[in-house]
């Protein structure tokens, strides 16, 4: 089995994590300076790492490989949340690179890394992958903007240096497959003990969003017995979810209200509007239509009050099913670096190997996050882990390669 | 009994909705250009009548007798709401100048009439009454900035020509007492088909913001069992609110949540923090102290939870009772021009009338507000209503004057 270079993937990471820092984390934004800065940072790496590397006209970083035979895709994203942690995303991104140069002495060049633009969602969902797996047409970029400060994407993409350059496409004749790496994001590894996740689903997410329509009107001269309060409506609703959704869902279901907006929003008027943002996510299919049926029941329950109550859904993500036999590969490499403590688990969070899951055999391994903590500038996770981790996805690697 | 002119009355309310017209309302926010003109306007009408006008350095309007003798104070106030009604505030006003003109041959001028600054609280909480009852300090004024776009109000002031005036101030000794007329702006006397209310006392107001904190997570990869989310937790006490407020609110208490906050607000993330602003009102200093106790219990309750809830006590106005012989001269009136069609009625809005209840006998009188609509544009009272309640303030004041 190839070893990989723990110390050179530490380095690594560390350079990485000191582009953008923020307190303990970082903040690199997609498009922004310091994010432009890691991606020419990664080209260099892969370079030295003896591919070929291109950042291309999404600000997808692919570095491949002129050597013949079979290749696996090995990769995640370079950009973060913002005021986030160091390692979601950039993590799975240096495993790759650690992974190619580890594997060079085996297999030759087998291995090709990408970084996958704007997974994070700053302008859009999953531009980079889907650019590159299924491709992006104009007209959306056109109509892309930033969802913080409404830049437009072309905007954004002259300013990042990569107008003119053309979008890459996936072949998929040319892999066995896409692995990527990531940290757990959750806290199941950590309060159990164990140090190694391989992910058997990437679960889907729906999206609503439930608005309420009252009549607005003076806070004080309203009495209640004819107040049609769009605000009560809605707590009313939240409150049933909260009630009926433990009952529906599954043992690993979430959901979650996000944002609640009251219309006007003002102290001393009954609101004649509001809104919520909920979603929810499974791994089961069957599980998200049973939640989306109850979720209807309850609004036509609340639609029998003063208000009327309009459902909308967002959107509709299914679950992707990760490969089996590279869920073996993970697990037989995990099992052979840390016995017994590594486990199978759906990944709650989306992920850029969700885009791939559609045309190639897909697989993911997690790595703990302490205390569960992501999308934090404190997210972290041990250096023996961080190492662990490595090999475990090299070893993995090498075996589908190699099998 | 001296008839006022109700065609003039009615030309002078069509005239000052024709200053900052929006739609079928009026839009003229505290020292907009649109205010200033009305308030000009206004001290050109009060000048016709008789009466010495000048503008203060907070804005108010103010006509003065130079006639020896008892007086009576009639006033209200000339901004508006955005985008609101044309008789909120207007009315009172002119019918104070409408009533003066009517009274100038049976008791010479003895009507002073007052238009107070900023009722509508777009920088302040009756600025213009209270610097004319109790006195502003400079302080508060520096410290004042509109709530809209955070103008500061020295420079709202200026912009409006009133730096450097000097602000008038109340000389109890001068007057008999305080009257203001109003639109009921609750449906009470539209829906019973009544004419005229008077008020018996305007209602306390007890103003709270409810902070809820949490720890804000990844919405995918938090299970539900270990989640601290403080948009849950709001949604728990609200609704408890709803379930236990009925129980120990009087038949004319309200209470209303205005203002609802996630935060960060983000679909995909678990409400760190959360804030409601909440307020009730009752006429009864025992009823709103029993609302606030529960209060406190229902946010005791919710501290029993996974988040910390934090209870701030933000304003308490206390109620203010009408002086009862001036409610008397009012119904007395009410029954010689409208027999049978007049309720005594408390006030659930706060008005200008509750300030000068602290120095001088105050009272109220309310015309019907069709359909109860207020702080809308669709605001609007039958004119034989407008017309009968000015003749019946103007009956009332002189019972008053010459009792």
């Amino acid at each position: 089995m190839p070893d990989i270079d723990g110390n050179r993937l530490l380095r690594d990471l560390y350079a990485a994590r000191a582009i953008g820092t923020y307190k303990t984390g970082v903040h690199r934004p997609t498009y922004s300076a310091d994010d432009m800065t890691a991606r020419h940072w990664l080209a260099d790496r892969l370079t030295e790492a003896g591919l070929t590397a291109e950042i291309d006209g999404i600000g997808n970083v692919i570095g491949r490989s002129a050597a013949p035979g079979p290749k696996l895709l090995l990769g995640s994203h370079m950009e973060t949340q913002p005021h986030a942690g160091w390692l979601d995303g950039a993590m799975g991104v240096i495993y790759g690179l650690e992974v190619a140069r580890a594997l060079l002495p085996h297999f030759g060049n087998a291995i090709e890394v990408g970084a996958w633009a704007d997974e994070e969602g700053h302008f859009g969902n999953f531009l980079g992958s889907r650019s590159f797996v299924r491709g992006l047409d104009d007209a959306e970029i056109a109509a892309t903007v930033n969802r913080h400060d409404g830049t437009p994407l072309p905007t954004a993409l002259a300013q990042a240096g990569l107008a003119g350059r053309p979008r890459a496409r996936l072949d998929p004749a040319r892999y066995r497959g896409y692995l990527e790496a990531h940290i757990e994001q959750g806290d199941e590894l950590d309060t159990s003990g164990l140090r190694l996740g391989i992910v058997t689903s990437i679960v889907g997410i729906w999206q609503f969003m439930i608005r309420f329509d009252g009549v607005q009107n003076h806070a004080g001269t309203t009495r209640m017995a004819i107040r049609k309060d769009a605000g009560v409506a809605l707590v009313r609703l939240a409150g049933a979810i909260e009630a009926r959704f433990p009952q529906v869902a599954g043992p690993r279901s979430v959901w979650t209200t996000g944002r609640i907006r009251l219309e006007p929003g003002a102290p001393s008027i009954v609101p004649g509007g509001a809104e919520m943002l909920f979603q929810f996510r499974d791994a089961d299919p069957a599980r998200l239509a049973a939640m989306e049926q109850a979720l209807e029941a309850l609004v036509a329950e609340a639609n029998a009050g003063p208000c009327t109550v309009t459902l909308t859904n967002l959107s509709r993500w299914t679950p992707k099913l990760m490969d089996p036999g590279f869920q073996d590969a993970l697990e037989r490499a995990a099992q052979a670096r840390a016995p017994g403590m590594h486990i199978r688990m759906p990944s709650g969070a989306g992920h850029d190997a969700q885009i791939f899951a559609d045309r190639l055999p897909a697989a993911m391994l997690f790595v703990p996050s302490i205390g569960g903590i992501s999308h934090h500038y404190a997210e972290d996770t041990k250096d023996a882990d961080l190492v662990l981790g490595c090999q475990v996805l090299a070893d993995a690697a090498a075996a589908i390669l190699g099998g």
